[in-house]
């Protein structure tokens, strides 16, 4: 589907090749028949972890463990309805569904595991479009497990539409998946850029600042803002660069960069343990993983797209 | 709080004066101090429409009705509780609150009277730092009106944090407010941009088609699935131009570019009535509002903004 050329390098759980069907999974006889049909796929996932096949030999790539119709079957009993994830290139049908019971787990433990998405993309051994399509899917079913409820009247809503809506059918209140819009900023003065940590990162890991769009506020607006309240630090020129989805659980990850005034810094002591600026020559060494003291996130991570946007000047 | 220069123009809902003190309203205390403060201002609310004063002299510009804690007091009773929108320039702590009897807004009815955000915001004559302070309190407002339940467990949950979230006395689950990303796009080829009207519009209304970002999407891919679905175009080059809270309910409203690969269109027949590429002359005559057909968004709406920046070139 995004047959766009994005001037954004290729980040991890950006790539999603199928089409969603937007209007005709809207339609229950369409959805009925993609879920019958021959051809159609599934992902079954245990505590939000996707199935990954078994690897054929030590240190091979790995697959996500599609499962047929008859491969299914045994196990839809004990599982959550599956969410339609959309059409591949091959013109099948995939679904991801959440097992509901455990044991039904201990039957796939001959084809393969539960695996956490984070791990396999930070492990680099899996193919983009399928760690994307897995993130869709983990979004989705995360939105599921946690939103059971109506948040208007509190009764038990119902899954339409493949997954993209929830009913309740005491107040008839409509639900969307939400998709939480995450600023993560990169400011630069002169030859620096500013780098922040948390309590309980690595030692000597620093990232870029990041924080939640609130209600009422422009993108640039929130990078202003959070700056500002986790560093005293005022910027101008806030420029969009690129976006990830990042479905930990489930948010939009917005990466900018921006140009610092000063030097300043005044740190709020709360969300940062630390910050400090870092000239490109040190940015050029960390990435290349030879700092002898300051390492950066790995290329799943946005951040390191930024950081390496400004390595590269 | 927005001390950045943006690339944007400036758009209504955009511009926001406040210093949303992220972290000092985590404390309950700091937070009572502000609520109990001499100098804190109060902006009432009905069914989402905010308190006006009266025009001084017809024709005058417009102003939000901030009552004192004496004002406030009498109606706070009927009221639910305030949410702290953040402190002024002038070191005043601001509160919006919902009320919830009738009864109460007729007290108010000498002052002024509760007006729709949007047709003030159309109307032209607020001034833009007041329009970003009452669409942060509207969009809010409204996250607390329609969420007073757990979506997790469906027990009534209570407002924390000044409002910025709500926690699960049974579960102990938090929620916190809903922020919606949205691509607004103009597609272009050559020197032609593609709108669309919906059903329902104004005769020969056009504007920038747009859509809700997915879960497992970038900004990017979220412009190229709508393009496709709505218009069965395929674009490339996604830019980035701009964005606007939009508290309708409450969406962030991402404005981008795009250049199509050919002119065809194959329209889905649901979301769009009609798309049509429209020449830049013809666009400069619409904005003028000299087009003897065409009529695009007024300055309120980030399409109009998207649309002058193609008619500029």
């Amino acid at each position: 589907m995004p047959k766009t050329e994005s001037p954004a390098p290729a980040i991890d759980f950006a790539l999603n090749p199928l089409n969603r069907q937007g209007h005709k999974r809207q339609r229950a006889a369409w959805l009925r028949q993609q879920l019958a049909a021959e051809a159609a796929l599934f992902v079954p996932f245990w505590q939000e972890k996707p199935f990954i096949l078994a690897p054929l030999r030590n240190g091979e790539g790995r697959d996500t463990g599609w499962l047929t119709q008859a491969q299914t079957k045994p196990l839809r009993n004990a599982a959550h309805a599956p969410l339609f994830l959309g059409i591949n290139r091959n013109a099948k049908p995939l679904f991801a569904f959440e097992l509901a019971d455990a044991s039904a787990c201990r039957d796939l433990q001959k084809l393969g595991a539960f695996e956490d998405l984070r791990a396999l993309a930070l492990a680099g051994d899996m193919r983009a479009a399928e760690l994307g399509i897995l993130a869709q899917a983990k979004a989705l079913l995360h939105w599921h497990r946690t939103h059971p409820h109506c948040a208007r009247c509190g009764a038990a809503t119902e899954m339409a539409e493949g997954g993209y809506k929830r009913r309740c059918p005491s107040c008839s209140a409509e639900h969307f998946p939400r998709t939480d819009p995450v600023v993560i900023m990169l400011p630069s003065f002169r030859d620096s850029c500013l780098l922040g940590r948390q309590k309980g990162w690595p030692n000597g890991m620093y990232s870029a600042l990041a924080g939640f769009v609130e209600p009422g506020e422009t993108l640039e607006a929130a990078v202003a803002r959070e700056l500002e309240e986790e560093a005293g630090l005022t910027v101008r020129a806030v420029r969009y660069r690129m976006s990830q989805p990042w479905p930990f659980p489930a948010q939009l990850m917005i990466g900018c960069t921006a140009e610092a005034e000063s030097r300043a810094l005044q740190l709020d002591g709360v969300e940062l343990e630390d910050a400090r600026w870092v000239k490109r020559a040190e940015i050029v060494q960390a990435l290349a993983g030879n700092h002898p003291s300051l390492a950066v996130p790995p290329p799943m991570a946005i951040a390191h797209h930024l950081i390496r946007h400004f390595a590269e000047g």
